[in-house]
């Protein structure tokens, strides 16, 4: 899926060490200059192809490790060793970045249809009215397995029972819809009185049932908000929208491709209760990240089975896979726009 | 090689924990009902292909730990989350067992091909007359390279030497016989007097030389029956094949293919004397296993080698590899024929 | 490249255990007879491919660890289990062997074009003159990644700084001459005024600033001479050729590919000062190691560089890389030439 903008780090991985990390297949290097702008490089020295990022910074530009070919931030070598004409097509690929929500964003793609403003947006993460939890876990599965698994909450009561799952989410039936133009997937879970979770018990303080909704937003390929509303049973939203009675935690996975088989699984909590409060924190992320490594084991098996089954294996869908379905349905719209050439009206990005 | 009968596990293996075992590359998920029987099911969710071995068993059914769809040991669904009406297509296949001989035995092919009368038997394993040891060990070697091992009994001087090896058994020559209709190798080695191995000395109580003989029955396939006699020099059998003088020792192995690369090495030392002996029956269970080991070890070097070599190396057979090359033709024969769609004599097993 | 010489190991190595070794894709098994002669032979038995080198040497014949086949030095087979009559065909391949400047060359071709007044010389090694240090360590690279690496020592002020790279390795510009009737490489930089790497400073005891000389003589495939000389600023041979003022130290590789993405990179430092002394030796022998050990790390890395990246990926040369293009020139001729079958007049070696 090329052509599409993805969450490469959080803003806080990278400084001024070189950082590497693959995305769709492509190698690249990440630092940030003395002035704190981010700067996503082609991870390899056109000499002789070793890796930028087992390389020197010095000032803003790379010092290649192997030969001493020098990069500035745009990508252009000004230095090669024993001689002094630098060949002109000593450069490397740059990559267009965009920091935004505490992550880090890079295009993969051509960049005249690069647009920044086109990139979702995850406030709660960079807001103070809120206080986040994140982390990232390296999936050894393809990206659409952990698409399938968010989009389908249901798991919850069977992978993480006793954790996030309670025999509710399996058995209240979902909504979903899909905005064709703007490609984003919708799926609404509300549970009216459901057992709390220990994750909510524990942070909210809520003692006995609850009202819990879970409404995804999905908007392919790479940002996952899961809005999660909690609330003691029959406590609503007011009529004008303000929701004074409810605990707001906004779910957010970022779901970046790495390679054909591996994901990078970035995954935050914002909540807009409890705000200053460590324990309440430290609950969360490690609580949270149990659940994600769920996930990550079960994920990792699935693209074990798929490796060694027969060709043409067919799935059995039902209901609660209408969002996954959907998100496969555009992911596959997108993926076939991202490989075409652009076209003329796309050239440049209003 | 479909459409045969192999051993799964030993019935001691299967309880009510979910057990997982691939077979000629399918993976199986084996459990025992309340009532004792065991099951053989698909390992694999037909809504997302998650195995059901990492699932939990409640009473008789399988619950799938991903999404909770929940089949019976037929493998028919009976439940599903979040909508009443279950799928008709959803059911996982189930596979024919027949428990015998101590074995689980399963069928991979075809149902209505699956004839429990031509399993072939090893009753001493399961007879108050014979006292056994058993085990399986895993080996990342393709199984013909186990058959061959075990066709061609002259290895136990060069690589089982000072456990069950002698220069008398690769001295010796062998008769080989093939019934082509029962599709049964018989390879047989008659030592007069030879030297006696630690394995039949300490576990016999002979002392002196012996009379040994080898009488390999193989059943192609799965299964490998080896007809050890020892005795002083001299003390044959009576001309009413009774036998008082000599010790009997039934090595039986089941040779299972897991993966075309992979075979599960099952072996099993019945014996007709020192029945309650515990000190017996422990070095004869350490000592088989080591000598299974050496096996082990030099199939996978095998394996290993074959990986490696160029197309179309050709290997040089002796009189020694009567009764492997019978094998191969036999087995060559078997995979031919199981590839095949039953003829319509076939399709009802008499 | 078949058809060619290689080194396969120190005369050090082979003794009278069996030592395997893969060259170019072939396993090899190694002895020293009774009579010190080094033999080497297919490492593969002819009846089922058991490793010969996992077997036993009884006297000068090895006695395969699986049947007993048994091969003399030439590699013809002597006894086989069973039987008196041995197959006209049971004989395992037998390969040139020279023995020579402390290593062990082995031909890897058609018996009749090996001729060993071809093989290149490395006298230092095993010339009292000298003293010498030398190892081997295994490269998970392709061959070619070393020959690259040796051919630009332009290297040594990025991969190797603090050890034998200095800012003037990068910066003086180098000469390259091509025997192209014998096929060799010649590479010099001769730095007059340089600073003096740890490496020669613990070694020859120079303080201050050196004139320091590096000519490279690469024998493809497998040979590389770097011919080494240190002397105080100023301080040059004589007109005569005699050099009592300068330091000399022949650094040899010998680049033996394994598989096509493994190598063997044997190394040696031969020194004609401090000749005795044991801590110049342990120095030297432990700073080449680090120095050789830097160049492993980053060649492995750039192999699986090169296994992830598209196909057609370009490289861009410049003037420090004229030595390791015409070494690649020579080696594509000598790859075609190793695979053709011989001419007539190739048929016997002068």
């Amino acid at each position: 899926m090329r052509n599409q903008w993805y969450v490469a780090a959080y803003g806080r991985e990278i400084g001024r060490e070189l950082f590497a990390r693959t995305i769709l297949g492509e190698s690249l290097v990440f630092y940030r200059t003395t002035s704190g702008r981010v700067v996503a490089l082609a991870d390899r020295c056109v000499h002789r192809r070793y890796p930028l990022s087992e390389s020197r910074l010095e000032g803003d530009t790379i010092v290649c490790g192997y030969h001493g070919f020098t990069y500035d931030q745009g990508g252009t070598c000004v230095f090669v060793p024993g001689q002094a004409r630098i060949p002109r097509t000593a450069r490397v690929a740059s990559y267009p970045v965009v920091e935004q929500d505490s992550f880090v964003w890079v295009w993969i793609g051509d960049h005249d249809r690069a647009d920044p403003s086109s990139i979702p947006r995850a406030p709660w993460l960079d807001d103070p009215a809120y206080t986040s939890v994140s982390g990232m876990e390296p999936l050894a599965a393809r990206y659409q397995l952990l698409v399938d698994n968010l989009m389908d909450l249901s798991h919850e009561t069977y992978l993480h029972g006793g954790y996030i799952g309670t025999p509710e989410v399996a058995n209240t039936p979902i909504t979903t819809e899909v905005d064709e133009d703007r490609g984003i997937v919708y799926v609404s879970r509300h549970m009216a009185d459901a057992e709390c979770p220990l994750f909510y018990a524990k942070s909210t303080g809520i003692e006995g049932r609850i009202t819990r909704w879970q409404d995804i937003e999905y908007h392919p390929p790479c940002l996952y908000l899961l809005h999660s509303r909690i609330a003691p049973v029959g406590v609503l939203p007011n009529a004008d929208g303000s929701d004074p009675g409810g605990f707001h935690v906004e779910v957010v996975y970022a779901i970046t491709p790495e390679t054909e088989n591996s994901t990078h699984d970035f995954w935050a909590v914002a909540r807009d209760f409890a705000l200053g409060d460590h324990e309440v924190s430290d609950f969360l992320a490690e609580n949270n990240r149990t659940v994600v490594m769920q996930d990550v084991v079960a994920l990792n098996l699935l693209e074990k089975v798929i490796a060694t089954e027969p060709e043409g294996y067919q799935e059995l869908s039902i209901n609660i896979d209408t969002g996954g379905l959907a998100a496969r349905r555009i992911l596959k719209r997108m993926a076939e726009a991202g490989a075409a050439p652009a076209r003329p009206s796309e050239a440049v990005p209003s």
